[in-house]
């Protein structure tokens, strides 16, 4: 038997219904909020990654030669295509430009619980605006995507890195030492922060305050202790939120980032219940259009991963309820099956999921499979009721049962059961 | 400059609204067929596709080995994956088992007006039955999804490959033969099929009958003149696709499909706008799960070329409306900005597209940007107005500009202009 490769899933419908339920309503937030969605390939220049990320990425990476020898690599995230696209394509539009996406991307590594090797992030980026606004813009899309997902618990932390970088600047770090330093903080790894500190000039003061620094995390007032121009910069950046209303995201200026394209604010999202993997968001401000080829343009983003968020849904125990077909169509006879096939049509017309027996079955049959998919209500359309212009509607759940005029099926339908028909915009608007 | 890959495309917003917009009424007529979606990933063993499709496939796919020394395939269709996906765990649901899908796939050839090297299937498969309802009950879908796209001249040409395969049987052709004498018949290459059918040892007469079935189409009618068991089931199709209220079907012998795996009823439906490259869906009735490990199960499917469909209805004119912004929210001045914010947060909050000044622009500026982005009303929050619990409303199409109290903006919004919000949803349902 032919297995899918490793790594990788399937999706059963109602795992889909699911999915595509939290897609379409993040991609009602997103657009509520001004964003318009993009779409870019599957696969990239592998050196659009390298560019960004270093050259160790291709470890990473399902990077293959395709039969022109060019490097090809499965896109390991969006970021960097949507910053490709802007470049070659976007850079007449009105700024700033807000976008979203959403798709697979893909990582060769070990598969683990959380972890697979074709997942799906959803993210946004606003493009060309650098201002505690335009930050506050995305750190709030952010927060309303979160929160309309329906996750019960999480954690919405904020941090700039300019205070470290600019407490670096101030005690002499060379430039080439900053990177290394800040991805040791930002890892909390402080025994192997050290000694990188002190090679770099930093006395044990200031590299115990620097150190301070990343564990400090609270409400907006745990700034005091540290002013200057990036943390009155942030302070702008909460009031901005508060005014949007949202009131439960706090400071962390341990979320360091320690890649050089970030340029000041970045932030994070945790979901606990997820243990170890518990980030399901992650995003900044940033410039990478002169990395591409492109004139230099600040923009802030982040990306949400999207299979994390239906994990920890999963794990609080949120329910999303399964599609239902709303009527199976019984015909009693060989000789109603054409109108049995007609009444089905008039059903799907008006926007009624309906189905019809399609083996030939028997009315015992027909109602075990009725059941097997979940229908709500069936029809039996017998010759006696027919010729009447009737049919006879049964509602599988209480199992009551009664005639109805043909023409008036639709309505019934319609006005019947308190769920109606689940499309799949249900709930969302 | 990075660019993108040859062949592949980035999708701005706006025909990602197109896109997305067709995506959904898709889904939501397939939903309403009782058909449920299902995905799998965008890349399986290279396999898969070889055993379906023959040696040669190799040759056309974006295959590569992968750090395991796999041999993958990004998927060039995606019957086989959903087949694969049932033989490994969808055998235990009821049948018949009714699925679709959408995604991205792949071919490695010349990129050519109308082909790309990823490309976008819509499919379905009904699982597990084998009669003429269920075949109806597919091609039923097909012309549904095709007629709700807003295709205007389009054909559903349905055949039957037992027509000619009984002919061939019938003549003494040996079953290794049958195949290729098909494939040149499919693609009406007379003059090659002549000689492959002599040696086969089929006399001229019976030759240039074979012929003459694939050039008949027509009416229903068309078929008493190769009556058979074929051409009987064919008639039944038909009988049901009139009860569902599909007229526009006609019969097209000529549709034969050289591949082993097709068992009965197959068809396609052109769109006569797009050239060369008309065909925009294929399908029929086959028999694979054997082929991937599993037990012989009979399904009837088709696939739709999205993109084709998108061109077409391109070529034919076809508007989709442009997504906009309703409210474009302008501070008058800097103590208006956090009050800006907060009226913009409550509009998204009611499903309210609104964007808000996040570049502290001057009036002129911000009425400039409001246009670009197609906003449909701006909303000025100015300090003497605000005193009195008020912002005013310009109409950005009429000019018109009235002050409104804060607290009725959005039911105004809501009642504001024909358009209203356009959501996702719009116009589906």
């Amino acid at each position: 038997m032919i297995q899918r490769p490793r790594g990788t899933r399937d999706f059963t419908p109602k795992e889909m219904e699911a999915r595509r339920h939290l897609e379409g309503a993040f991609r009602t937030v997103a657009e509520t909020h001004g964003f318009r969605e993009i779409c870019t390939p599957i696969f990239e220049h592998a050196e659009l990654f390298t560019l960004k990320s270093g050259p160790s990425i291709v470890e990473e990476m399902y990077a293959f030669e395709d039969k022109g020898g060019r490097q090809i690599a499965l896109r390991p995230e969006l970021t960097a295509p949507a910053m490709r696209f802007f470049v070659n394509d976007l850079t007449n539009y009105p700024r700033p430009l807000k976008l979203f996406y959403f798709g697979q991307c893909f990582r060769y590594e070990r598969p683990q619980s959380g972890r697979f090797r074709e997942f799906f992030q959803f993210g946004a980026e606003l493009i060309g605006a650098s201002a505690p606004e335009s930050d506050a813009e995305v750190i709030g899309l952010a927060a309303a995507l979160i929160a309309k997902s329906g996750l019960g618990e999480y954690q919405i932390r904020v941090g700039h890195i300019g205070v470290l970088r600019s407490m670096l600047r101030d005690a002499g770090v060379p430039q080439e030492k900053v990177s290394g330093i800040l991805q040791k903080l930002d890892k909390k790894m402080y025994d192997e922060a050290r000694p990188l500190m002190r090679d770099a000039g930093m006395t044990e003061e200031i590299s115990e305050k620097a150190i301070k620094v990343t564990e400090t995390t609270g409400p907006v007032d745990v700034l005091k202790d540290f002013p200057g121009e990036a943390s009155s910069y942030l302070v702008e950046v909460f009031r901005i939120l508060e005014a949007y209303g949202f009131t439960d995201v706090k400071v962390d200026l341990g979320v360091v980032r320690g890649l050089d394209y970030y340029t000041g604010v970045v932030f994070e999202v945790d979901a606990p219940k997820l243990g170890a993997e518990k980030q399901v968001c992650g995003g900044g401000s940033y410039s990478l259009t002169e990395l591409f080829g492109g004139e230099k343009v600040f923009s802030t983003g982040f990306a949400i991963g999207f299979d994390r968020i239906l994990l920890a849904l999963e794990r609080e125990g949120t329910i999303v309820q399964e599609h239902k077909v709303e009527a199976y169509v019984i015909p009693v006879s060989d000789k109603m099956r054409l109108e049995a096939h007609a009444i089905t049509a008039d059903l799907r017309r008006n926007g009624i999921a309906a189905d019809v027996d399609l083996m030939r079955r028997n009315l015992g049959k027909n109602f075990k499979y009725a059941d097997a998919i979940g229908a709500r209500f069936a029809i039996i359309v017998g010759e006696k009721e027919m010729a009447e212009g009737s049919v006879a509607l049964r509602d599988l759940v209480s199992g009551e049962q009664s005639l109805v005029k043909k023409d008036e099926l639709v309505d019934k339908l319609r006005n019947k059961g308190e769920s109606g028909v689940r499309g799949r915009c249900g709930g969302e608007n």
